[in-house]
């Protein structure tokens, strides 16, 4: 572990660090979907890079080509739960020393055209209808310019709005996971239940870290974040 | 391995071998899918007995608590492919001695309560849906029944007509899975030429083993088995 935020309950992305140029490879967590930070560059180091990308592959413009491992969850913006994408440079397989169970070898999923064992086909199938739509919408770019219009609305409000207190460094904000707080418990509760009056739910911060998080994924549109800032913009009025 | 029937194309369950006392366990497949083979009783032995039920779970009375492991794949019986069902007793976990990956140590999944990871929310769902069904119809006792009315109308029909010739040992004939083959590959074409027309599909034999092979999981009714066995009697009167 070259680098953390423990000290500040992970609210932003250590910056400074050394990455050891004999590292085998670095291991990376692009986007935190509870913590709400996300790593807006690549690190800076030439050793191979290995990133789970499950909170935010697909919403922005990577370079696939610095990675020689990438796995991702579907479950945010590629599909339904219960199917995982993963992107190996071949060049990088077969260098564990331990017998690996079948299952966790990417080259037996690779022999068989990932059907190594019958395939979550329903998963799969909602993955293609999501990259279809993707495709449909103009693509990562397109996705990348609205996901950037929809957290600027968001934080934007959050910042404008006292009552509201985003959690996480200003650079180190991810754009698809906004976290924040409210100072008053009874107000949190209160905002709470004006949110699910309004239909807004899933809004409660993750239990682990309290307060809010609402999740900005692809499918989400813009006019659901409008209605959410409305509704922040409101209360605070009401609350101020 | 204490037995094998390869010597004859896996057509038939060995019988009279010896399970050695001292085995650590006794591992075996309740059902064989693509041989179209089931093993009708428990292995006559006392040492712990695990088997793969992916093929026939829920479809006949089988004493659990005989097994230490049960595993099954969903997407037969259970629900759809991308969900697994797991019974195990307790006392036999921990007793590996390498270092297991935790998604493949079943104590990381009980400690979770299976939510270790996301869960494959749909399969999930399905499985519930299936479950609730297979309630409704009358539970495992009424599924049993009718899946031996289902095999013993189409094992008849393919014994009473000399065109078809079912491939697997009487006394080892899978209920759940119905493999056949016909003398005449030409004849075979037509065959299925002729389920198709009839809006059967899927009918053709694992490409491994050729053929044809029916399947009779809990869903299936035996109106459907019975469109099928009058097409082969219509089928071998036009050729007969």
């Amino acid at each position: 572990m070259v680098a953390s935020s423990a000290d500040k309950d992970y609210t932003y992305i250590p910056k400074g660090y050394t990455i050891p140029d004999d590292s085998v490879y670095f291991h990376y967590t692009t986007n935190n979907t509870i913590e709400g930070t996300q790593m807006h560059g690549l690190p800076a180091t030439n050793v191979p890079l290995v990133a789970d990308m499950s909170s935010d592959i697909l919403s922005r413009y990577v370079d696939y080509n610095r990675f020689d491992l990438i796995y991702a969850g579907a479950q945010k913006n590629a599909g339904a739960a219960g199917v995982n994408l993963v992107i190996v440079k071949k060049d990088i397989l077969g260098k564990v020393n331990r017998k690996l169970p079948s299952m966790m070898d990417y080259r037996t999923h690779i022999d068989n055209g990932s059907m190594l064992n019958t395939p979550p086909v329903f998963a799969v199938y909602v993955c293609m209808l999501t990259l279809r739509w993707l495709k449909q919408q103009g693509g990562v770019p397109v996705m990348e310019k609205q996901n950037a219009e929809k957290a600027k609305l968001l934080y934007d409000t959050l910042d404008a709005l006292p009552l509201f207190t985003p959690k996480v460094a200003r650079e180190d904000r991810s754009l698809m996971n906004v976290v924040w707080i409210m100072k008053d418990p009874e107000l949190e509760k209160e905002f709470l239940s004006a949110c699910k009056e309004q239909g807004m739910v899933g809004i409660k911060g993750h239990r682990t870290v309290g307060g809010f998080r609402a999740s900005l994924y692809n499918a989400l549109t813009i006019d659901s974040v409008k209605a959410l800032t409305d509704l922040m913009t409101d209360f605070a009025k009401r609350k101020g």
